[in-house]
């Protein structure tokens, strides 16, 4: 919460991208690993960037994962990411490792870099392999440039069920110069990261050490991309990537600095703006919830407390029928393991409150179902038991869902 | 899993309900709580029958539990149960407390016990009030019998979203005389029990003392109910109960008796009989989903790792879209928190191997999408890493569920 503070110093750039800082470049061609849509792009720094990341924690990591995990290792310095969608190239054993450095290899050489100064990241279905000769072609065909154009190829060339392009930027002074930052991401299904996301990049001009971006990503990655759901699943795929490549000409940042929040709020817009684009993104999702939970014992407490009520499936449809079923939240509520006096919690649907102390509240049912008509839903809770406050995002269980994902790989 | 290695002893009672054991009778009419089904029934023992109780773990407990508690607590012996459905009586706060105890009283006097014999349970809306005159009126025309239509009576004045009656029947015999144990359940949403479950009605005529009665009951509920989820959704309102009133004449039971594993396949059997019967009737389901994981480093492990697999959203509309689409499996898998080694994991639909040693296998769409037809889908996963196992129950994620649960109050 506290990285947000500083959020008035930071200005939105509207139609910003992953290129609107200094020194990027980016691309994304049809490589014919999907039917017709754009399926591999990259992103490039003309100077090498200082690079940190979080991943997935689900027990199985995807190969992609695993070489992005090597690269960093080297030297924590990265010039180009390359990103392939329609194969998630998960659960593949050996080869799926070995087509994973080859892809790491093809970019290298294409972009005359070091394999150690290229990340790897995959989408898409998990326990198919790579077709590596549409790699191959793919990667011969980008042509990285600084244009809007060419952002758009790269936001397109990373989504899979997404039904929208997620990207933005964000502009701040430190040291009296501009420090501009922006992201590109994709995620719709298989939505529940923890510790890292789907797969989210971040470009900044900042002068920044590998290690303080590293810890400011994940602080930051706590509160926003790990505060999202769609379904409740963790993906083998998630990965948020941070490039700084220092551009900007500030001085390098550390939290002693005294404009270190000002950092901390560009990170932060950039990477809660992304969060939300994928939340409401979600596969067959018609309304972005949000929940805020204060009150609670610590900021954790009503950050799980908040993400338990936004991945309700029975809270997820009742938003999705616009049915002000409060009961629903107090289900979700009870079993979220947190510290709650079960007689003194207030529940709000947007501004109408529902509960008072425990005590159902009576209310206009019209004014209610009118309210779950809009876009954007917020669930309010006060537990009255501390400070603590925390906040999520997901989205409405539609009929889409189930369509979706019935048949996700025919 | 050991509770059931006697099962061969233990005997189905086709058309068996909670009046197949001596001494018990049951009723249930429509009072108006629901607009024409039953909604309020009873089980009543001829003698005191010790009693034991499992109840939700959420945090919001409804006040019927916590009057039935206090009955429990006065000598843990019971001779009635009074159920409504179509309210809840969650969330209540003291209001819906004096209602529950005026529901228990008005039983009490109706039967002629005490009030601590009577034990109290409402299924429905959370967060609305009990209308007391219409329970009033239902308890007042209640006529318990033993007969097979007062079974039925009962087994539908309990059901909510339900659509079939659940119960069953089981004989074994102990000490040379044959033992009886019925049951009952309801439960179709808001199903992801913890420690309890919905509602479950069991009842036995054999002689068991409460307290070891009471930790039967809590060993067998952690592989049964414990392990069905429909939508991963804690209810306020779970609770088994179990009834032994000792008519059949038995040595009292205890773990030192040399028929102590016959007993507890019984109370195994019942439960998972009745658990099973919840997820195959889960809101929407067309499917029942069974997962079972060997190879864990403990039950615990396996339990845990299978319940996240038929919890996943995605596993669910896989399988109702008949998807044979591994990939969910191993997400379910590497987010369950338990010890595994991601490169020695097999995984198979059915008969079908899909994943051997983490090697993807070929296997035929055709096969694969015929077995996904059935009616009970098996997931099998051998993780190689130990002797645990456990298995879960679930349902697939189908249109339905969410036409069902996007206007449930309307």
């Amino acid at each position: 919460m506290q990285a947000l503070s500083q959020e008035s110093a930071v200005r939105e750039i509207s139609d910003g991208s992953i290129i609107s800082p200094k020194g990027y470049k980016s691309a994304g061609v049809h490589a014919g690993l999907r039917y017709s849509k754009k399926d591999v792009g990259a992103i490039i720094s003309t100077v090498p960037a200082n690079s940190a990341a979080v991943y997935t924690t689900s027990l199985f990591q995807a190969a992609p994962l695993k070489v992005t995990q090597e690269s960093l290792a080297a030297g924590g310095v990265l010039q180009a990411v390359i990103v392939n969608s329609a194969c998630a190239n998960a659960c593949t054993g050996q080869q799926g490792y070995k087509d994973a450095l080859e892809m790491r290899k093809l970019a290298a050489g294409k972009f005359g870099l070091e394999e150690c100064s290229v990340a790897v990241a995959s989408t898409g279905v998990i326990g198919e392999y790579l077709q590596m000769e549409k790699i191959h072609a793919g990667i011969a065909a980008l042509e990285p440039k600084n244009g809007a154009e060419s952002a758009e190829d790269f936001q397109t060339a990373i989504l899979t069920t997404d039904t929208v392009m997620k990207s933005c930027a964000y502009e701040a002074d430190i040291d009296g110069v501009p420090i501009r930052m922006g992201g590109a991401a994709k995620g719709s299904g298989m939505i529940h990261p923890n510790m890292a996301t789907m797969l989210g990049f971040v470009t900044t001009d900042a002068c920044i050490s590998q290690s303080v971006l590293q810890k400011a990503l994940k602080e930051v990655t706590n509160s926003t991309f790990n505060q999202i759901t769609v379904d409740g699943d963790t993906s083998t795929n998630d990965m948020v990537l941070v490039m700084a490549n220092g551009l900007a000409g500030n001085q390098p940042l550390s939290p002693e600095h005294p404009e270190w929040d000002v950092f901390l709020g560009l990170l932060g817009s950039c990477c809660e703006n992304l969060a939300k684009q994928i939340a409401k993104d979600g596969e067959g999702a018609t309304k972005l919830i949000e929940a805020e939970v204060a009150g609670a014992v610590s900021d954790q407490e009503g950050a799980a407390a908040a993400k338990q009520i936004v991945g309700s499936n029975l809270v997820k449809t009742a938003v999705y029928g616009a049915d002000a079923n409060w009961g629903r939240i107090i289900g979700a509520l009870g079993q979220s393991n947190i510290s709650l006096d079960p007689e003194n919690v207030d529940i709000w649907i947007g501004p109408i409150c529902m509960l008072k102390n425990s005590e159902p509240q009576a209310f206009s049912e019209e004014e209610a179902n009118a309210y779950l008509q809009k876009e954007n839903i917020k669930i309010s809770v006060d537990l009255h038991n501390g400070k603590g406050r925390g906040k999520a995002w997901g989205c409405d269980l539609s009929y889409d869902y189930v369509k979706i994902n019935a048949s996700y790989r025919t």
